[in-house]
């Protein structure tokens, strides 16, 4: 007969609500007590034992598993202190493994327990356990991916509705799809997290976040959405790890920004709060996850498919730990500098309407050995400035860098825009 | 220290080659030795002892594990000794699945060994593992999905080239997508044992596959799609299984027929040879996983990550089965007569160009209580007959299917085509 598991839950906003309502179905997983930041709130789920101090859990010697779906660095020792005691974890929280992962691997492997976390990249979308079980026979050379809801959101109703970002933004606002303070969503930094998250369990490497090149969605534009429409794009906010060799020694190019994605690839399909993940690799080419990025239940069904892939486990062996499922990237990898990356260039720039600006543009170009695949002048914009759109073909971004620099050095060209075309 | 895993092999087909090319590139894992059909044909990778008999590998003490991608049922007696001498299975095989399933699942219970077949639905997409790990909270609803790669090639031709059914078939099968004889991908049997593989695993029931409704693509043509796409649709082979509620009790629809699926869908993008699987559950909610349906190489993904999670438990608990990953389902399903579903349905109509057809057209459908959502006539074909094409709101199969009996009564009425619409 199997016996009951029994858990500590830290954290009780839309996500552990979540899993307390599908755990509550269920009668083989046994809430023993949960953490949260203030008791006496209405919540629609009943809990026993409520604290607010997650140490609390971590001491507690009834539980074998903690879930933690709070969120922040905060619970960093409240996780340690559990694994210590000898508890599995399972967590939602991209910062914290972003930011804290290596020494909570290092610690788990320490003490012989688990640290499963499907629910902190892409919510509802297994992809971090495929990627370690039927997938582990790969070497991968990219994942790449829509891993932030709210602004696939917001990018979508920009394209839609024709408004601009921050009529957008209050709309997800409004409807609970953004935060009251969305920096973390809208500078890119949660999708930072997960593409971090992700390079480092598909190229088998420690990842230093500050290397990681991150630009969010708050200067486009719907002018920038609806130019990009024309030429066949739609913009994406696109979060990518690649593998780059240079002088014979592998070097990671990981970043997040927005990108013209072409309408005749699937993931520019990728509407509204859903997350899509690509990836390539050796031998099976090409595979794409694609399904909901967050919610109460979506990402409840990752953290309790967790739950119950360490309960089979401690069903089976009295709480072994699973290999494959265990993290063993000891190395940093090497990261690219965005300035030595090569991509093809969106520019949006507006000129003040004199002779000779095109020709002004093309001679910087050649300047720094950028080749122009399209280039048209819309017409005159108001106070007498002509709107010019211009796309590179492959060059290095200090030279794109450089080029800006140079024709906007006569202070009548301003390079509104430049946004990164996906190869 | 890990240990090296020894493996047979069954089949050095395409799929074999590949699986030998992948781990000839590994030193964890040994082909002991290979069953084949011919030992002289020439192959591009070396394999040593090489056998017409399987049952010298299932037979042999030092295998750990028996891999099988020979395909068609006459390896099931090897299978069954491999299981009976401990070993564990690793398979690509569908038809050998969908047929023998039950009783190879049986034995594998008694005699303590696992069977991973995530090779045998949509090739290199890891979908099998991932339904009973990561998404094993879910309770599933829906399971759908282009789940052959040939006739979505095929379907794919004819609407791109404007072409005929039997020219995109010789052109798949001068590619090497279509075999010699094409009649199991053509008339669905692939995509049948594909999708009652899966209604196995989501629904855990056994499923019976001669009540499964199967219709393949040979009497679609390049008119239907066509018309499909002015109509906002584009015509795939679907295979798809559904969790009904009737009478208070569970019922399964599984049927694989072509269907018109509205652009707007994702699934319709879906192009050439590539597949995808949708799932709708709780708490999930929907996701799709796309990618490689075939091919040497990605099926060898899904091979050899089934062998290398095999591998993990072996090295771990000295090769104790995973719960998990192990099928419980005993009960047969109920499964629904095709006679009794409910669909919309596109239907090609071509009568001689009397007055009044369109009239006995309506007449009949109401005479089943069958509304019309869309009906028109184009123009007079050859013979001075019209087409007219109809789409149907929802009603019963069979309801449809008198009502074409009643207009077909006319000997001047025939409907040469009816394609449900995807709901």
């Amino acid at each position: 007969m199997e016996n009951k598991l029994k858990i500590g839950l830290i954290g009780l906003g839309t996500v552990g609500c979540g899993v307390a309502k599908v755990l509550a179905k269920r009668d083989d997983i046994e809430i023993v007590g949960a953490a949260v930041k203030n008791i006496n709130k209405k919540r629609d789920v009943e809990i026993k034992n409520l604290t607010t101090d997650p140490l609390t859990l971590a001491n507690n010697p009834e539980i074998q598993v903690l879930v933690e779906v709070a969120g922040g660095c905060s619970v960093l020792e409240a996780l340690e202190v559990a694994i210590k005691n000898k508890k599995h974890i399972v967590t939602a929280n991209k910062e914290l493994l972003a930011k804290h992962g290596a020494q909570l691997f290092d610690l788990a492997r320490q003490y012989g327990t688990t640290i499963l976390y499907e629910a902190a990249v892409a919510g509802g979308i297994p992809i971090i356990f495929p990627i370690k079980t039927s997938l582990s026979a790969n070497t991968f050379s990219n994942v790449a991916g829509i891993l932030n809801g709210t602004t696939n959101y917001i990018l979508t109703k920009m394209e839609e509705e024709n408004l601009s970002y921050s009529d957008c933004l209050k709309k997800a606002q409004e409807l609970g799809y953004a935060e009251t303070d969305p920096t973390g969503d809208v500078e890119g930094y949660d999708a930072m997290y997960k593409i971090a998250i992700l390079a480092n369990i598909v190229f088998n490497k420690r990842i230093d976040l500050s290397k990681i090149y991150c630009e969010g969605i708050t200067k486009i534009t719907a002018n920038d959405i609806k130019i990009a429409d024309e030429l066949g794009y739609k913009i994406k906010l696109i979060a990518q790890a690649k593998k780059l060799n240079k002088n014979d020694e592998d070097i990671l190019d990981i970043r997040v920004h927005p990108m013209l994605v072409d309408k005749r690839k699937p993931i520019s399909e990728i509407k509204n709060a859903t997350n899509a993940v690509l990836l390539n690799g050796f031998p099976v080419d090409r595979v794409m996850f694609v399904g909901p990025g967050a919610g109460e239940f979506p990402t409840s069904s990752s953290v309790v498919g967790d739950i119950l892939i360490i309960k089979s486990e401690i069903d089976k062996n009295n709480g072994s730990i699973l290999p494959i499922a265990t993290c063993r990237h000891g190395e940093y990898a090497k990261q690219i500098d965005i300035n030595e990356t090569i991509n093809c260039y969106y520019l949006s720039i507006v000129a003040k309407n004199t002779p000779g600006e095109i020709g002004r543009i093309g001679t910087a170009c050649a300047k720094f050995g950028i080749n122009i695949s399209y280039i048209i002048q819309k017409g005159v914009v108001n106070n007498n400035s002509a709107s010019i759109i211009v796309i590179t073909e492959e060059c290095f971004e200090k030279d794109i860098n450089n080029m800006i620099a140079e024709i906007e050095g006569d202070n009548i060209t301003k390079v509104v825009n430049k946004i990164r075309v996906m190869g």
